[in-house]
């Protein structure tokens, strides 16, 4: 449906307002809206400051307008695209790094920087941030607190959300408030910036976040081990976990994504379950490495590589690195129906992976499965002939299946990439009505008017 | 103003109900409430079972009866302690060890399993629970959620919230609900795990949490430093955080606190500032020690001792370890005004601490600071003599002082020990008007009856 948007014109906002039919259909899919399904926002503002968040939210909340926050557009599950048309809210121009502490390990940002810009910036003074997606170059801050994203390091390091020491918000009604302060710790009152954290904008825009930062490990070692079996590749992951080796990056890439991502890169890797690791450490990264090999041995594996410095582990880690651009080019006759995550507790990843690959045989599907498993996530894609009515229906089936299992395993619909759209009929299943409802709740008493990115998240009422 | 409680008598719960005077007056106070300000419950419950939390909270909401969680009764701030009677809700028979999966590290708890509790049933399966506050072996998991505890390992390991995967929570229709999964992270939702911790019983009761485990370090070294001026000894604590020496712990003990710790423990350190530290790594913590010891001599420690091993540990420790009790048998005319705590980022240490010393000086009261230093964080007592009033007019100005000093500075009016009642004038000079007016909304939509300790955290409307 379309709104009348007019009244962004008599706004006293510095941002530039486009309704140019491109930059409307621009903002009508992000990296996981099927093709066709996107809706175009009547119009686009590029906000340049709190303010003009403000500014927009209030005018939007009196008129009934949707808001729907977006900025790179790299999202998975439709999070930022609009089901209703309204206003597009482009932070993409609000990437400024608005302090930089050192000495407490802190810098303030604006949401629309890219998470790479960043970690660059915290370089100047030997500092990181340690939750940086691997996405970390094309997609924004912003992004990640609404997804409360995660990647490759989390295992070692956590969320993006354990990383937040507070946020500026804009609420609905275009109140702006503080979610915390600037010490490492707070018990005073409830915690908003956790709530705002991955409820993808349905709550609130973002508009600065304080980051916290740590020193780059003094130690840095990685490498990649093959099995024969995929069951021994997850019981050696499963294992590394168990067994408490402490490792900064643990992947699983299954034989089906090797074969993939080798044709890609052309390494020399055999088509096999493979498992890539990293170790950071500030002393004994050795002693780590060693431990580590020693529990995979168990697993029989056909090669243990560890490389002796960082171009060597650039080269051991590039299948991993080029996957997501390896599975979308494999073939042209297929095409991917949904890519996104699953996550369940460590002791039933063995279960999930078996589970799926044994569904794509029983189907005739492709399922390419890879991911940060030391966290028991497993990325998947299903892999079909667009063409083809009943492989399609196939494929939503087997994808449809695998998020089931995966709750059923005690585990989550989406480990990193949000509900948006695309997994929000998985919600109460996953955690029950009464859950359901008092997100439901808190949703109504902070954006009662139901303008902040509506259709996301919660199921229908 | 006290209410009516006969409907416990109907109700189907089988835990019991008490309305002897000595319970209820047991009910009235907790180590924060000053004689004479506490209010004793109506009755007080002791559920057995997650149904016995719903039935009392359905039914008390049902007839707008508050009801205030309550347990080892051991928080700083009156959190515990009913302002308006009503019903005690004493968790502390609710103390089962539900189930223990160390292939996932997670256990599943009732909310009355004291912290010491957890962190033996963890050792025998060779895990811990790393965030345990000292108080772990008096106060209980249960209200460590409601406060958001945090305590000396902080600096390395975070916070109790750190350390959930997932929590049920009765609500104050008695709705029972689940806030996670057992995956150690998703993105499906709003986060009501971390909305709920540090909520004090105010937006629901907790009545099972899974915690997440870790390995125990391998290697452990701790003990000591101690410096001729409080400036060196703060000094050295942002100094070692700055430079990223990877500690376990980094506890700042004043002059004055080490004086009473002295008089308590008859050991022979100097009445002197002194930091006491600890040190856990799996490899080289040897290194780190050295790497420590560098840091704190260009603050030329008086003496800098480390112990060879764990009982040498406890014997430089002793002294950090008795404070609290020191400070409370140090002069039997003293009495300690509000003990608590604030955070400052790391950067404003020094100042925060200068600025209690300063003010004790001025104003003629003692004010011993300790605390977990790597954190910014701050305990402090100010001790007076309670039967003069002017003393404690003083030593009440200068507690609101100090706290309103570490605000300023950018940090928290409560670290870790949460707001109750005796923090609640801070709350909106901390976070804002706009900030308290959304954690209004959220108590509002989850507890519309206004039954779950009211008077608690939120100023007066």
């Amino acid at each position: 449906m379309s709104h009348d948007v007019s009244f962004l014109d008599d706004l006293d906002v510095d941002g530039e307002t486009s309704t140019s039919s491109g930059t409307l259909e621009s903002h009508a899919a992000d990296w996981g809206t099927p093709d066709g399904e996107g809706v175009a926002p009547d119009a686009v503002v590029y906000p340049e400051s709190t303010g003009d968040v403000s500014r927009v939210l209030a005018a939007a909340s009196d008129r009934g307008v949707p808001v729907t926050p977006y900025a790179a557009g790299t999202g998975l599950e439709g999070n930022a695209v609009p089901v209703d048309a309204g206003v597009s809210l482009d932070l993409s121009r609000m990437d400024a790094v608005r302090d930089v502490r050192p000495g407490d390990f802190q810098m303030d940002v604006e949401p629309g920087v890219m998470g790479s810009a960043v970690d660059d910036r915290a370089g100047e003074d030997g500092l990181w941030f340690p939750p940086l997606p691997s996405s970390g170059d094309i997609s924004t801050i912003g992004g990640m607190i609404a997804t409360d994203a995660g990647g490759m390091g989390t295992v070692k390091y956590g969320e993006v959300s354990d990383w937040l020491v507070r946020l500026e918000v804009v609420l609905a009604d275009g109140t702006i408030v503080e979610t915390g302060t600037r010490a490492v710790k707070s018990s005073a009152g409830y915690n908003l910036t956790e709530l705002v954290v991955g409820s993808e904008g349905t709550l609130g825009v973002v508009t600065e976040a304080t980051l916290e930062l740590d020193g780059r490990p003094r130690q840095v070692r990685g490498g990649r081990a093959v099995f024969e079996t995929l069951d021994d590749a997850a019981a050696a992951v499963t294992d590394a976990v168990q067994s408490g080796v402490d490792v900064a990056k643990l992947e699983l890439v299954d034989e089906t994504s090797a074969r993939m991502a080798n044709a890609y890169t052309g390494t020399d890797l055999p088509d096999a379950p493979t498992v890539f690791v990293e170790f950071h450490a500030d002393h004994g990264v050795d002693e780590e490495v060693r431990y580590c090999r020693e529990v995979f041995d168990a697993h029989d594996p056909l090669r243990f590589e560890i490389a002796e410095d960082g171009d060597g582990m650039d080269e051991l880690w590039q299948a991993r690195r080029d996957l997501a651009f390896a599975i979308r080019s494999y073939d042209p006759d297929l095409t991917p129906l949904h890519p996104g995550d699953v996550t369940v507790p460590i002791s039933e990843y063995g279960t999930i992976v078996r589970y799926a690959k044994r569904l794509a045989a029983e189907h005739d599907v492709v399922v390419p499965c890879f991911g940060h498993a030391g966290d028991g996530n497993v990325h998947y894609s299903v892999l079909v002939d667009a063409t083809d009515a009943d492989a399609v229906e196939r494929g939503e089936r087997v994808y449809k299946q695998i998020v089931e299992k995966a709750i059923d395993l005690g585990g989550t619909s989406t480990g990193e990439h949000g509900v948006g759209r695309g997994k929000r009929q998985y919600l109460e299943r996953e955690r029950g009505p009464g859950a359901v409802d008092a997100m439901r709740r808190v949703k109504r008493a902070l954006d009662p008017d139901g303008i902040l990115n509506p259709g996301k998240i919660l199921p229908e009422d």
